[in-house]
């Protein structure tokens, strides 16, 4: 089977893709854009991270466009994107299990303090906060899906009080508690201690964490951003920060990528910045995900993590 | 019964106890040190942390000392500590989870780099560093007392991969490894590429992490120090961190607290610095804990989390 693998990778990354797809799925062929438009009508399969505009016009062949990234909203905003071939997202396991990590780190992180304390080692000041307990510390998350159930489950079996919210209602791991739909959205932020954004990135949640919603949530709560920067309105967050509205924010993701070296949010007292490491695809166990995926196609069988267009995700 | 509470708090930090104290065990009359030297004969049990030299001597009746911290090598040092008395430690599980709290951010932020991506955010630096697995990631656990065994479960819990040691032979949860003797430590040490002491402070475990430690443990592995700082050699520390033998510490206690202004740790690069803030008692759980054993003592029953003094713990 031909298969176009394609992405801003640089060459050395691209390769070790290449040979890491190779080796779980020995019956593709690997083309790269050129090869690709060379031959197109024996492409089958896309492999894609963020491919050029226009590199997946033109395959008549093409009966999936597998995503190495969980988020599409790059490949749906793309005009040139072939209608009615269908796309599937990553959903691997262990990128799963790495955004949890990241979740935990920073929730224990705002729950215990530990950014103060690294502040006061910067001062060198040796002063004790209160400790507080995780089963009293609430969290709630936004989004529920692969991404934000894990996380959810994550934290409460680290003993801390969590709640999840997504648009639709949808089948939560039991003991999980959640909440659905807009007119929800109000009562979760109210108990919001910690808030996790873990949403798509939708119209419909594009800068959803605004003024109103910070106002929403109980005084001194902080906001751990994991999902995509265009879902916070960077104005509202600094202004909410600077008022100690909210008492931090933890944002790992951003509106412009890079985050750009004269932005706020650098050099914020109150801010934590990642550089969109929360969760990286793993390609040892995407591969095996892409795989799959490639077989099914090759036996025709049903794809899985198939993205609705319309949805957005 | 009366009882007294002694030891170096605050006057508002003495009545919290008193009062959280006095709520789980309402039978009790609560002296201070002063009212305890009028009084000798009628005191039974003395609450303490960190009592002054000489405290508990005198007291005829004294049936139990109970400690309100986990550590009991301060109490064991008085050569006034009257002996034969009962002398218990803390043993709170609300402590246990603290600390598991404490180690399971130290070693997140190991295994994901957080502490670098920090450094990264003050230079505004975007820089991704290879993302490790949790399964792939050993963390070697000294010291299997209550708080070692919360802390390796925790990790095990979150996907690492832990054992534990421990100076002598003891049961472990189900799944748990574990490695006893002077004889089995090298090879943890070899194994350890996050290395977390929870001993107890003792004659043999005094000054134990010190150069020929370091070097028995893999090059570039952390060190996570949530036990006693005289359990470290600072001088061989230092140098190892220096040498890029060890490639992190994160030190919540030190052999002089508070950490002096002058001292090396504050500032060096490699080193996290925390004011001794692991793992507080919780006055709430901790009175539960004492109302129990004060109560065992009134009925004459065994007292629990007895410390043998020649052992140390």
């Amino acid at each position: 089977m031909d298969i176009l693998l394609s992405g801003t990778f640089g060459a050395r990354e691209r390769e070790a893709w290449r040979q890491t797809l190779a080796a779980v799925f020995p019956s593709g062929r690997w083309l790269d854009d050129a090869q690709a438009k060379a031959t197109p009508s024996s492409v089958r399969a896309a492999v894609v991270a963020n491919p050029a505009p226009g590199a997946l016009q033109g395959l008549p062949a093409l009966g999936l466009i597998q995503s190495l990234w969980a988020g599409v909203e790059g490949l749906l905003a793309d005009p040139t994107l072939p209608p009615g071939v269908p796309l599937a997202r990553m959903v691997d396991p262990r990128m799963n299990a790495a955004m949890a990590e990241t979740a935990l780190w920073a929730v224990l992180s705002l729950q215990r303090d530990f950014f103060t304390y690294a502040d006061q080692q910067r001062q060198r000041v040796w002063r004790q906060h209160p400790q507080r307990r995780a089963d009293e510390t609430r969290v709630r998350v936004l989004g529920l899906g692969q991404m934000g159930r894990a996380v959810a489950l994550a934290l409460q079996r680290q003993g801390f009080d969590v709640a999840g919210w997504a648009a639709t209602p949808r089948a939560l791991p039991q003991g999980l508690a959640g909440y659905f739909g807009d007119a929800a959205l109000p009562e979760v932020l109210a108990q919001a201690d910690i808030l996790v954004n873990l949403l798509p990135l939708t119209p419909a949640t594009r800068g959803l964490l605004c003024a109103a919603r910070f106002d929403a949530l109980p005084p001194g709560a902080a906001l751990v951003n994991l999902a995509r920067g265009a879902h916070v309105v960077d104005a509202d967050l600094l202004a909410a920060l600077d008022a100690g509205r909210l008492r931090h924010a933890v944002l790992d993701v951003f509106a412009s990528e890079p985050l750009p070296p004269a932005h706020a949010y650098w050099t914020h007292p109150r801010v934590t910045v990642l550089p969109h490491v929360a969760a990286a695809t793993d390609p040892r166990s995407a591969a095996e995900v892409v795989a799959t995926n490639l077989q099914a196609l090759a036996d025709g069988r049903p794809l899985a993590h198939r993205v609705d267009r319309v949805r957005g995700y």
